[in-house]
């Protein structure tokens, strides 16, 4: 059993690292940390817990952490995960990192969209961007992996083929509009998450100011792709819908667009649909459902996926990344269906 | 046209008073405030009122909402509310005080329930609890009302007439079980009111310890009536739906309890139902919708009650308890019907 | 008083009609039908409206709603209205027509998209497109007004002063993403609209195939423009909103795009936002919420409405359409603030 | 492997028993079955079963399913299971039933309740009620089991144990207020359960004659106690809360009752909470979390539970019944925790 460690175990992505984990056959969790609530029992911050953990949350020590753990999954903060993460690295253990802080491979870019100094340059450069689909074998052999935002990952994974099949026109932008549950903006209460005010509404936020913008356009850099991303607040707790206008530099017919995701037949994870997918179908699970469209015009195609940001957009691509980094069953501990309704 | 001011007004009461006030033909609003906010427009920070008022929010400072309004709302929060008031009813103003602060004319179980000393007993003794269908010609003539909690108005409004019919058998404790929307919590975000905590769920709260509890034993305690009380924090914005099991001193039929209720039958705010009433049916209105069943022992009565907690619950009563007090049509402002769905 | 009759009052248009003729002082309502409740009274099909209204519903039959009603509001069905619209219109009433009959110019596209064939080609010719703020003189001289859809609504507001404005690149798309509350789907239930079906999930539909589509397109027809159109189902009552990516002929600033929404500063329904509207800031009232925002290319202009589609996307914009061909106030019976929260 | 089939697969008991039984190690479905979809996948009726099935939906044939498999969940509904389930234990089949077909010993309450004559009075003797915390030994043995409904399970689990203790008073009626997610009304849409008229509302319905009353004055008629049943239809998918006023016959403190609830100490699926359960935390689980809580004037507890309707009152205890029935460790298929938020 390996001996894994939770680092921000009451935020909601720790929470399900904690609910998928139990389902894992490979993985025992020994420490779960938590800044504010320390000395806590995790099921009294969780109690839908109750009868899976009997353990108490601890301040973050790395240096205990290091001791009873070997895989850290750290659900940290942004800017804050960057020093400890770095302290379990250097202590040889493995670490899966859900926050921003090695995502970026751009100091400058960090800086200016984090407000805050990298200081870690030299681990950054080894960290790799967690994406199974895209980065499997890199992955496997990595210390650290920088586990994707939520939002990018329901963008890149139905952008890839495409962008690699070479039939996006980018001489105009990519037009990516996502929606996003409530769970997506973490567990602690904002004017702007307090239940009236998010409830039997719908809002654009940071219209072309988001975070996760410069962590797209990294990932598309090499297709010289530009993006033009608006995300939504949307009264629901889990699931990104991400509608991509994909400008093209041919007509394509909706098989000739369908033949492109064929890329993904032999991925569990993803799900290639002859139906706009519908976020209540992946709840709970690790599944990206694409499917593609046609438009009359032919130039442009609409590409729409689903993701559980929880589980896909966060814990469950991290717990498919440790899988593979422990060169176990890739799907481990991950199969079990969606939830509906 | 009467000048007003609302002490408190961005909070979801103060919202309330500035939507159903827009409305009201005797009425101008000259003054606003808010502790947090000031020097910000009203309209910033409750973006719905845009193009209904361009006040800025001030700090309150009782000497200037003196000096402008004539009547005043206090939306301010429990405790501090008590001299602000003091201070307007001292400068001859008209105040309904929309806080507990003046409810409970035991002193006693105010500084119980609210932890805090009151510093105004001399007024206190002259305030008047504002529930206009029962204490309507001595808020005619007050200059001061403390205008009744959210469930207590839920849950009087059907107590009443079978209190007074003698009907009731008191050596039972009378069940309320009242489920609420989270507007009634306020607009400050908490932990229990975030949006991934509340929806989808339902949750029971201060079983037993709910300071609504003593303001309404306070108004049956003439009937030597106990109750037993429990709320509930449902997953909607407004609205709160009470069931109320009555115990009866004799077999009653559904006739003879509808019989009961037909004191209420030319109340324009209370509607006599025959099917159980709905939340949904009475949002944005100052309607109390009420329905009795007879059960099949005969000695339960179960009485249901739905309100909208902001309106009849809060801001409709205060008006109404305002439209009282000045001499005028009790309904002035307050004649749109409910919004469904 | 204008003795009005509302055909096919049981569905939620049909129901906002009431809510909102409720408040207008120059209109009595005289005569509402249903073909399935027939014999029931208005309030029992809908409870909120109890107090409100003591109609019974009748069976639809023009003679009979000629005779008590000089202007009619029809919320009958598509295809099911354009005979007794035909017939009211023969009769010498003014009708506003809720449905799509008399929307679509183009026999042969309503013909194709609405599967029926259409019967009124003469009436057709002089109803008309009932956009207050595009079409306003045409409006007040028509007897048949045919009240726009709540997607085209939401879609050409926004578009109009940008189209006319010259700075739209026609070679390319606009594309227009709206997300629509439940409410818009009708009042009859379905599989899809089922609760555990939508809650808590979101869905494109209809993509590439909706009806609106025509709609929309013939009314930008003259500026030769094309769009694509991606509606969803949100899991809420009311609201559209609409995103629209607007491709423009040369880079534009944040100040030139603002410029070009001035056009509607005299326009009370109309309010300009300064960030992202939110439906929930409209509900239940006539606005409809615009903003713009200039992108980093500069070359698309990214502008975002919300409306409520019962009120601007139906009954409310039906009741504007009223003001104007009665030569009243345009904004009598539709003055009160949006509900929030 | 056992052979399993599920009658009634595209309802959503049906696709709870399909989720669940994805992840128990011991179980092969071999057969669903539709009355209305045959022929076509289960997948397409359920796409969140995209790559767990790859079945086709045949309708029922009791011959065939009993040729392929050898344990049935019978999802049908009331009335309609009764000849299917019969034909499958003169098959030499074991069968949970999920209708109320076997659930009620009198077939003059049946005939009552249910409005149709009973065919297979033999059969219902042997029926056992799958109630594993009480009837764990009779449902070793049974070849029938009818398996509880939702509100029965929320009510009579948290009531046995103080009904058992002795220390209720039968000379008053128990109180059971219990609100249910819509999920329990079913799949079939309807106009109460469309989504705008539950969404944002709160109704009580069936006062006093819901069919399951006569279930839960079933199992506790040995202790000769009586009930009042309030059931409500709460605007979320899963999840029913119970609140029971509980009579006693002497004062009890906080302590007294909870030593009654000791009792439960070794069930797994029972979670004894110090605090109010909330229906949020036990989604998707098999888990009943209880709590007792003492009132001042004594004579009177308030027990509250909270279930998912759809596991531990529909599929999961139906699970649990199976594994009692096969010798399994009665948990396995059931261990994962609930999903939250």
């Amino acid at each position: 059993m390996l001996k894994v460690a939770i680092a921000g175990a009451t935020g909601y992505t720790g929470a399900e690292l904690m609910r998928l984990l139990a389902q894992h056959p490979n993985v025992e969790i020994v420490c779960v940390t938590s800044e504010q609530s320390s000395g806590v029992l995790l099921a009294t911050r969780l109690p839908f817990l109750k009868g899976f953990s009997d353990l108490t949350l601890e301040k973050f020590d790395a240096d205990r952490v290091a001791e009873g753990a070997d895989f850290i999954f750290s659900a940290l903060s942004h800017t804050k995960a960057m020093k400890p993460v770095s302290h379990l690295i250097n202590a040889g253990k493995k670490v899966v990192d859900l926050s921003a802080d090695y995502r970026l491979q751009s100091v400058q870019a960090y800086e200016k969209w984090y407000s805050a100094p990298h200081q870690e340059k030299a681990l950054l450069k080894k960290a790799v961007y967690g994406l199974p689909e895209i980065y499997r074998k890199k992955i496997a052999k990595a210390s650290l992996i920088a586990n994707p935002g939520c939002y990018p990952t329901g963008a890149l994974l139905p952008l890839y083929p495409f962008l690699k099949s070479g039939e996006v026109d980018t001489t105009r932008e990519i037009i990516i509009d996502a929606k996003s549950g409530v769970s997506g903006a973490g567990r602690a209460p904002t004017d702007a998450t307090h239940f009236p005010e998010v409830n039997e509404g719908l809002v654009p936020y940071d219209v072309g100011t988001h975070r996760h913008i410069p962590e797209i356009e990294q990932e598309i850099a090499v297709f010289e792709a530009k993006i033009i991303f608006t995300p939504y607040l949307l009264p629901i707790n889990r699931g990104i819908l991400t509608t991509i206008y994909l400008p093209l530099k041919r007509k394509m017919t909706q098989d000739q667009l369908e033949e492109v995701l064929y890329e993904y037949s032999s991925e569990f994870f993803i799900r290639l649909m002859d139906h706009p997918p519908n976020v209540r179908d992946v709840r709970g699970s690790n599944f990206c459902d694409i499917a593609v469209f046609a438009t009359s015009g032919g130039r442009t195609a609409i590409v729409i996926s689903a993701i559980d940001n929880l589980v896909k957009g966060a814990a469950g691509q991290a717990i498919h990344n440790m899988n593979i980094m422990m060169g176990w069953d890739e799907h481990t501990g991950l199969t079990a269906p969606p939830i509906f309704p």
